[in-house]
């Protein structure tokens, strides 16, 4: 027995990096409840309650809502392979690491991918999808609402209107938005939707929520082909998750539904109006620290996502090492760039139960020891000074 | 609020079917623990352990061998989707549901699919698969070594010769086997093997152990076209497991890998031959009981598996009253049968945690009870008299 390995007993940490988020020990103890069975009726009624607090989350009244059995990763793939038969169009927005790959996604499930660029930061306007809606022709559009990759945030509002006259379905990447900022699947007509359960959500990665329109559920039904995903198959799993028939598909992750269900439980305690205005105003008092510790940020201000922000990396600051001294002195994880922006910027994520006001003042404070280490010219407390006057 | 569901608070079963099953406080207690980032380097430790001890409990030396963030069928469809390119010839034989799924998952990856069936509940002969290696010419052969849909036991010694001989890849369902009875993924020459944690292993359901040998990884390294799955791309997935380049895939579940480590821990504490042993001496208990109270094996003997007990349901006993009154009155799950099977067999788990002494005795008092209840023609003591005379 010696080769076996000490049991887990993971270090405390702050968990401000791109997600996971921090997770509430409400949200653990569910977690850690006894395991029952995927039929058990008492099962069936956890998903049940959590298809209806999904809902409302997603804002929406899509009867097919439910967690896929994977990351949010898994959620953007299910979306893709369930809408798209070889041969299809689809068109792409990419802005970022993710709406990347979402067109890696859509490629492998053979669609015909058509895909429209912005730089890393930056976000689309309505003209330019538009214009590529027009010339695609596409049966799906994919965009992602808030880009994890470059912490910016898409404005949806009135895009459905020119895809669906185009006769096409609008794909959105929700996974760092839901929870955080709105989300409004039914007043901005999206026809299919994917989260994750790692970041505003504040539950540990694990699920991926999704929604789809009755517009999209009929293109599935209506498929000539195979999905060709048997695991992500919505056609199987919404048997499982109906109130009908409960047709057995695979076995459910049991424990990570019941830690979904109490961290929408939360969620919805606190209100979703509630908590899109905690995000923002944790986030303007970490920008006002910032700037006063002289981090720029690397979006335009109009389109900061408040959980994600991303900064560039002061001049002559090293990068992995303020971000090991920030997790090796304070506990506190940021995440690094990713793409292009690897090296060039940092990311500081304020999700769910991360994003409260202590975490902005020690996240300032601790930066600003980092700062100094690294011999940047900084002026002591400006940063928490700011912070506090916001 | 007042919509709002109340907290998860799960009764107290005895998992008895064929999965999951019962989960040790341990591992309830690690899934429960903090929460760390993905990249964090505790975690990267974490997955490093995990990785050696699946080797040791898959009895291999393969380096690509790692947890799949998904449950069992997501194993099943990432080894089929890694191995097989459209066009390629995969040779399925099914003598249960999880056969055919594997045929069906095989197709969806666009396999030019051989089945060859046996009646559910029997096994296949060398002779039989030698043949149709020979007449299917096939790229990989698929088989499933615990059919948890029928409890019958798959001989695999001896086919990997012939296999490896026609310059075909073996591929096998481990799901149920695994920690239960042999798994001897070196020794008889298996290329691909997934698995589940919710079977004997007795973690709960999310996460999937595969493993490739270096034949099968050769294989996908040298594959012409894109692997189908992004999600469960393992060339992109094995980056991130590898100790070398870590390179951002998905957010890994870290939690349930906390969960995974720690019954890998208990496994290997017991160690590997206890374990089987254990397995083997509470189904033969099992097995004496049942008889006595007159409930007969749906499998032959010599075919049989330990962990998961098929019996047919005894003329005139109604198989959903016996399941639900096992449920309602003694908080015990067993199984119903799958596909062909259903209304006609019972499937009772002796999986991991679940296969124990007291379990058993508990069961066989309880089934008397409900066996009563239905006027069956039961000799009073007889199932406990005869298990505790084994």
């Amino acid at each position: 027995m010696s080769n076996i390995p000490p049991p887990v007993t993971p270090p405390r940490r702050i968990l401000m990096g791109p997600g996971p988020s921090d997770i509430s020990p409400r949200v653990l103890a569910a977690l850690g409840a006894p395991t029952v069975g995927h039929l058990d009726p008492y099962f069936l009624r956890i998903m049940d309650e959590t298809q209806t607090m999904l809902r409302q989350a997603f804002r929406t009244e899509n009867k097919l809502t439910l967690a896929v059995s994977g990351t949010g990763s898994s959620g953007m793939e299910a979306c893709v392979v369930n809408l798209i038969e070889p041969g299809d169009r689809m068109l792409v927005c990419i802005n970022g690491v993710f709406g990347k790959r979402m067109a890696d996604v859509a490629g492998r499930a053979q669609a015909e991918v058509t895909t429209i660029e912005r730089p890393f930061g930056e976000v689309f306007t309505l003209h330019e999808i538009a214009d590529a809606v027009k010339s695609a022709q596409p049966k799906v559009v994919g965009i992602v609402h808030a880009e994890t990759s470059t912490g910016a945030r898409q404005p949806l509002e009135e895009i459905s209107q020119i895809i669906h006259d185009a006769g096409a379905l609008l794909l959105v990447d929700c996974v760092t938005s839901l929870g955080g900022i709105p989300v409004e699947i039914d007043a901005w007509g999206i026809d299919a939707a994917y989260s994750g359960t790692q970041k505003c959500l504040s539950c540990p990665p694990g699920l991926a929520p999704v929604t789809f329109s009755p517009r999209a559920l009929e293109i599935i039904q209506n498929r000539k082909s195979k999905i060709a995903s048997w695991y992500l198959d919505m056609q199987m799993v919404s048997n499982y998750w109906s109130d009908q028939s409960r047709a057995y598909h695979h076995t459910a992750p049991i424990n990570m539904n019941y830690a979904l269900h109490e961290s929408l439980r939360i969620v919805l305690e606190e209100g979703l109006e509630a908590r899109h205005a905690r995000h923002r105003a944790n986030h303007l008092m970490l920008r006002a620290g910032l700037e006063a510790l002289g981090v720029e940020f690397a979006v335009a201000e109009e389109h900061r996502l408040p959980m994600l922000n991303a900064v560039k990396i002061p001049e002559g600051v090293d990068d992995k090492g303020v971000r090991s001294q920030l997790l090796r002195e304070f506990g506190i994880e940021i995440g690094g760039g990713l793409g292009p922006m690897a090296g060039k910027t940092w990311r500081i994520g304020l999700m769910g139960e991360t994003s409260a006001r202590r975490n902005v003042l020690l996240f300032l404070a601790a930066l600003e020891a980092c700062l100094k280490s690294q011999g940047a010219d900084v002026t002591p407390g400006a940063g928490v000074a700011a912070a506090n006057g916001v």
